[in-house]
């Protein structure tokens, strides 16, 4: 008998069909003999109407308001699914975050899990009980609803696995497993059978959407074994490891990419040691996280600042911006839409010259210029026009040589 | 300075425009510097769509997992309007029934209200703060949400302007007061400027919509003072009170219709003297309510029973007298969804023979047949043909003589 963790997302649970399908496959699970914890999200659609309600009624910011708002939608999933598992023969019971309870911080709309109380969910265990865990959401220091960014019940899911020291945490999403690039503009994009931890976490930072990027470093910090597969076909899917076997083999191991991002430039900035800082404290303290950064040209004792940030937070920080221009008299703010950031991952890529080398000659080859970049020691990482994204993802595909990769 | 309970219906708050019309109801009120505590619903037509969901994956009973999905409509209202009022310029934030606690009995889907504590939301009202409080919803002894049965954010309102000693319990709704019969059918119906609690609550029970019958009983158990209107448009509305000035004048107050019932009738059961409450206890076991009962044609030790439910319970009262039948043999189970029940209210009624004759008389008149009939001593109430409804209400408003009811 083991223990495990299984997180639906929201094309899993998206409608009553998809959730009975959903409660069988639990059930091959449960009469297995394996104890489960089951953790969903909202079903497909609801949060972006949410989002959509609250933010026509404050535009502005977000607030523990928008918590409450959005966590709704995952506290309707676990009682359907709960409902779903009854009628299958099962004892089951939803949990909301608050009566586990699962504690954040008090960010809104980007909390962090600070503690989760195991108690109750072990005992619902001990009684044979599937427990159904509504995911992306919390409860702070004060009683107030939380919720733990866009993809937070895949933290959910990570944090509940480490607390229950559960033998692995299965992913259920809408895709076979971890790809080496996005299969549907890649023709030749392989299915990996296995990731190391590290390069996942770039790849689901970098834009692929098949886990959150939190979710990876909190498996990673406490050792949770990862599984990602499909809750609407029977494969194998890919497994989150340590360290692979042969990690000389195959350098580069993925391609990711994201259109979510914007490309902003604030020009003429006074040189004050202070003014940079006060520019990101500002965004900072709206929470509005920044992404690559590039300070360049200083020019009379000016410079411009550029960086990127999700396109899903230009209101607001083009508003705090705004306001900033009072305190830093900047000149202008460009903002360009019509990016794609591509990111080359692999252990170990950035103290290896040829990865660099191919990158830019292969953008070099088909014309594409690189706006900005940024390197860590796992990844190189790129802006270029949207309009290329086709031909670079595909280009750098071959260049790599990721369809000779081992799945 | 007052302090006001005021609570917004399904059709005050369906979009975000109403939304924002609600908060600037509440801006009047506040600026006139009242203290207020805010009683949402769920958006129009949310609720509908979570039943259907939650019915669809277990048609047969009604559990807590209900509950917890229902109970989020009501959560997303309260985020939604503490947000539209903090962009008035108020302090304002949500809270959901476990936040305060209102606490209730164990009964899924129909909770009664236990206990209120009210010292989170004195506090609040002390820091000038505004509080928007999810109708509908509770939280029972073992900390599992709850919900108050349909139209209960009107019983969360009352329950609220009673623990809070409230001045009025204001409910916002979608028509602009009580009426003696329904506007929409009755071309002469007339809105009342007061009613008693005894006549509404009647009109609540046997149909009227504008409020939740259980609600009115909370009122008057506690004297709070009720007043009904409309958030569509700025008319007086009706206060429900305690006695009217001059009751003499007119004893029925009005004419109440209700199309929600079915008639079930139970054929040649069995006389054992347990049989009857049998059948009875098995409704309740699976908290389907009745309502008019007539147990009639005893032949050779075998009986017929006669009896009213709610059409939404109607597929569960088979699933369950199916399983009685099993225990007691009756030969057959006819049910009639085509009829309507009417009701006569008026302070009285029973012990004025003529009210009950001109009953008769006038649908005689008409060549409708009684099917059904019971009386209290408020109202007199008859099942008739659905068909009939329009041609009843009119009849009976004029033989009454309701359009001469000074408003």
């Amino acid at each position: 008998m083991a223990r495990y963790v299984l997180k639906f997302g929201g094309t899993s649970v998206a409608n009553v069909t998809r959730l009975q399908h959903v409660a069988h496959i639990i059930k091959k699970q449960a009469d297995a003999g394996h104890e489960l914890v089951v953790v969903v999200s909202a079903m497909a659609g609801i949060t972006n109407k949410l989002v959509e309600y609250a933010h026509s009624l404050c535009p502005d910011k977000l607030t523990n308001e928008h918590d409450v708002v959005l966590s709704s939608g995952e506290q309707i999933t676990s009682g359907l699914l709960a409902l779903a598992l009854s009628q299958l023969g099962f004892q089951s019971r939803s949990y909301l975050a608050w009566q586990i309870p699962i504690q954040t911080d008090d960010t809104p709309s980007q909390g962090r899990i600070s503690n989760i109380s195991t108690a109750r969910l072990e005992e619902c265990l001990r009684h044979k009980r599937i427990p159904v865990v509504a995911g992306f959401q919390g409860v702070n220091s004060e009683g107030r609803l939380t919720t733990l960014g866009r993809g937070g019940s895949d933290t959910t899911a990570v944090a509940l696995a480490a607390a229950l020291n559960a033998d692995r945490c299965d992913i259920y999403t809408d895709v076979d497993g971890v790809y080496n690039a996005d299969p549907r503009l890649v023709a030749n994009a392989r299915k990996l059978s296995r990731i190391t931890y590290d390069e996942m976490f770039e790849m689901a930072a970098q834009g692929a959407k098949v886990l959150q990027a939190r979710s990876v470093e909190l498996a990673m910090k406490h050792g949770v074994k990862l599984r990602v597969l499909s809750s609407f076909v029977e494969t194998p899917g890919t497994d989150i490891v340590k360290e692979r076997e042969n990690v000389e083999s195959t350098l580069v191991s993925g391609i990711a990419h994201s259109q979510n991002d914007v490309r902003i430039t604030i020009k003429n900035i006074p040189n004050h040691a202070q003014s940079v800082a006060t520019i990101f404290s500002h965004l900072a303290e709206n929470a509005i996280p920044i992404d690559m950064i590039v300070q360049t040209s200083v020019v009379h004792d000016h410079v411009d600042l550029t960086f990127t940030l999700l396109h899903s937070n230009l209101e607001r920080a083009q508003h705090v911006l705004k306001e900033v221009q009072k305190i830093i008299p900047y000149s202008q703010l460009d903002i360009d839409t019509d990016i794609v950031k591509i990111s080359i991952i692999g252990v170990g890529i950035r103290s290896d010259l040829n990865s660099l080398q191919l990158l830019f000659q292969t953008l070099a080859i088909h014309n594409i210029s690189v706006q900005l970049m940024t390197t860590s020691e796992i990844k190189l990482c790129v802006i270029i026009d949207k309009h290329h994204t086709d031909v670079a993802l595909n280009a750098l595909h071959q260049a790599y040589e990721l369809e000779k990769v081992a799945a």
